[in-house]
């Protein structure tokens, strides 16, 4: 199966229609390590990242961007725990995401983790519509990033997401493999929406 | 202006292209209180945040939707702080976002804030694709509408968003309105990218 046969099977099967861009994107673990990938092609991304919404527009968050071959990307994928190691080097790049928990002046930030999140949502959304995939992973050693890097301590990283070319799943160990396969599943919307499921069935 | 008009001029003045769905995605104040919107105009927007991303798949989030003209709405509006009150009353439907902190088996959920910051720009983007408008608020008493509708203690409500029409700012308190027209800011992308700035520069 060639990455893009197996990209369309990927579609989520949605029960009201959705924009393709969110139906379509999904989370790969196989990416191509032998592509070539531009920092244009993510220019787009963290623009997309940099408009996204936030509280009082305090934008609570920075980018770690390294590239695959240089000695930074090393030293992030040296921080990934557990399987991620053995897929997320072939990414092109990967993206340390930082919520700034307080501002330089000491103030809280409380929703600084929530719109972190919607900054990576926008990034992830417009890099798939750029023929891009993203990856986000939580399994990583935020401190130990923190001290490789030296940023102070009102940042925390969140995410590391793998963002480059999918490549087919064949090329990957045989237990990554099955889940890129997996079906995507997701709980019903009745379970999500908690109160107002009256509404829902009207 | 007419809200049309007016929205044309929000579109953000971005540094790279991105979609135009992300590019015209704003948060007015400004809700049309005599616009009747079904269910299933929001119905897309909820199940495009089902089907974001999130660590491990574990979805944690839940929504409290409620429809301007019933009780349980005013029962959200009743805990909105400050001038959220004087605008968010106009709007068609709110949304109570809810981050489900720790499982149901008591398993901490760390990225819960983060993915539901996904969710819910997930749900602002496709609603923004269907003619809706959203506004998330964090301005509101969440363990006042914990105690309101009796949810769990896993369960922190992170933001309200009102859902609706877009309407002249005219219409609008004054101090209100001159944020409708105040020019659109973020940061530049040098300040937001810490460490691969020299990629920015290549």
């Amino acid at each position: 199966m060639t990455a893009a046969t197996h990209l369309s099977h990927r579609r989520a099967h949605t029960e009201s229609p959705i924009l393709d861009v969110l139906a379509d994107r999904w989370s790969p673990r196989s990416f191509d390590a032998t592509a070539t990938v531009s920092i244009d092609s993510v220019r787009s991304a963290l623009e997309a990242a940099r408009w996204s919404p936030s509280a009082s527009n305090s934008q609570p968050w920075r980018f770690v961007l390294v590239q695959r071959g240089t000695t930074d990307f090393e030293r992030v994928t040296s921080h990934l725990m557990g399987f991620n190691r053995d897929w997320a080097g072939s990414a092109s790049f990967l993206l340390v995401a930082l919520a700034e928990l307080s501002s330089s002046e000491g103030r809280e930030q409380p929703w600084a983790r929530y719109d972190l999140g919607q900054a990576v949502a926008h990034l992830s959304v417009q890099a798939h519509a750029d023929g891009l995939h993203v990856h986000q992973m939580g399994g990583f050693d935020a401190e130990a990033l923190r001290r490789e890097f030296g940023w102070d301590v009102r940042f925390v990283a969140v995410s590391v997401s793998a963002i480059g070319i999918l490549a087919s799943p064949d090329q990957l160990p045989e237990k990554l493999r099955e889940r890129e396969h997996a079906p995507r599943s997701r709980k019903p919307l009745d379970e999500l929406v908690v109160v107002g499921t009256e509404l829902l069935a009207s």
